[in-house]
């Protein structure tokens, strides 16, 4: 099996055995946004999957994207980022490699993963929450994702208010807008994310405003999914979830002070890292062979 | 089927035929809070079931409580209106009434009689949300609504920010609250919700205050299950849905102004009002005897 995972930047292969081990894996740049970049990921995946191929050869290939994607239809039906739209990925890669392809959404994928092998293992229910470039989250229950015709778990859209401003949840909250927010107020070019809470773990008070309002707009987001869907586990992933207690222990608090039920849900760093997209889209591809549906999308139930 | 909806106040009971139609139906009050309100609900349901069983003899019973429900074990864990916890009301009731009994949550099952004979019908996934005299939610995904241990979509009591102070959404947005914070900001003894909206309709200026402070902290809730779960349709319930236009045209425009997915789902009155709980009830009676789940559970995905 191989799962293939098209990040904003960098697109990551894995090849399991049947028993799910990681056999080897690639990593490769994705292209970058032009017209022919849905083309060039097809190039580039069958690359990856030779690749991998040198190995063992796969009986099933598993993709997964980011953006809104229709899982019934194996169509990447938009991504403001790679600028592609509807895009039917699923039969142009089947036709290319000759092989089954299952098609997906790279955070329902790691969903799935994390529910799979990773830190929502045995879980009734769960939520993963990645909060990388982007914010969002999928609702794991019952062994399944539930895909909500390819829209659910755009919480990075939400608007929240923030310093008197209503701005996107990931405008402020992403790891990517951490960086940039604190750029934009001290002047000081900071890489990312990971320089700011190193920042804030030294006492510079404006990365620590930064940080702040960052967990701030991600409690909202805890809360509600916790009122709405009362998860065993919320698994944050991406690159903001190797913070560690600088962001797992506000939003304990926050959960503490804020939900008096009895439901509050653990809230837990991710297992699998950024590999959590590719073994998902692997799981996508184990399912297929074995004529489960670990997605629930709109279509299907009609 | 008998189906059994205990109230806050009132409790209500119908009788349907092997189709699904209505033959009869009883209400009672419901007694009032005190160390043995859940005997005399019992006591009640014993006698409302009698009542319609001279029309036509029940072959099952369903009876849904507020609070906090756990469909798997049968079991009322919480309701801090009616004051009590644990209270196996499946196995008592059947014992009475020597009927098969399904046992329920209010909310979920009108969720459910909504979607299968509502303003939900036909959807693929839908949330229903009361808003009576508190507020909650309902997600139904693939025919089955999500209980998550009995604490999903207690949407009710996220801290929203009103006029600078953290409130719990209920306590700004319920018909209840309605009534309560006009009469609390002008003397004006009003009975409740309707009166407030007439007085909006008739230009009252505290009045319209408090009801786009009530509007305002719903479109939050609306905002974060469109983000989170995408669906469909929202069916609007409970007492405030029957505000008309003066309700749904401000959800509306947030939903525009604050939602630019493809995703944002139709937002619509309930069909079934007051009788959606107790119509739910015996859709779980008559599901309990097709041996079919209609709510999903952590217990039983273990």
């Amino acid at each position: 099996m191989v799962g293939v995972d098209v990040g904003g930047t960098e697109t990551k292969a894995v090849l399991l055995d049947a028993s799910g081990e990681v056999l080897a894996q690639r990593r490769g740049a994705t292209p970058p946004r032009a017209s022919d970049t849905a083309q060039r990921v097809l190039d580039l995946t069958c690359s990856l999957v030779g690749e991998l191929a040198e190995h063992a050869a796969p009986v099933a290939v598993g993709l997964v994207v980011p953006g809104i994607v229709d899982e019934t239809r194996g169509v990447a039906v938009l991504s403001a980022n790679l600028g592609w739209s509807d895009v039917p990925f699923a039969p142009l890669l089947g036709a290319r490699l000759g092989l089954p392809v299952a098609f997906g959404h790279d955070v329902r994928a790691g969903a799935l993963a994390e529910h799979r092998s990773g830190a929502a293992r045995g879980a009734a229910d769960a939520v993963f929450l990645p909060v990388g470039t982007g914010v969002s989250a999928a609702h794991v229950r019952s062994g399944q994702v539930h895909s909500g015709g390819g829209y659910a778990g755009e919480v990075g859209q939400v608007p929240v208010e923030v310093r008197g401003q209503r701005v996107r949840l990931e405008a402020v909250a992403s790891a990517g807008a951490i960086g940039q927010r604190y750029r934009e107020r001290t002047g000081n070019p900071v890489a990312g994310a990971a320089d700011v809470a190193r920042l804030v773990e030294g006492g510079d008070p404006a990365a620590a405003e930064v940080w702040d309002e960052a967990v701030e707009a991600l409690g909202h987001a805890l809360i509600w999914l916790t009122a709405l869907l009362a998860p065993e586990v919320v698994v944050v992933g991406g690159g903001l979830s190797q913070a560690g207690p600088l962001l797992f222990d506000p939003l304990a608090r926050r959960l503490a002070a804020d939900w008096s039920l009895a439901s509050a849900p653990e809230v837990v760093p991710a297992e699998l890292g950024d590999r959590a997209g590719s073994l998902g889209a692997a799981l996508l591809a184990a399912d297929l062979l074995e004529h489960r549906n670990p997605v629930i999308n709109r279509t299907e139930e009609r």
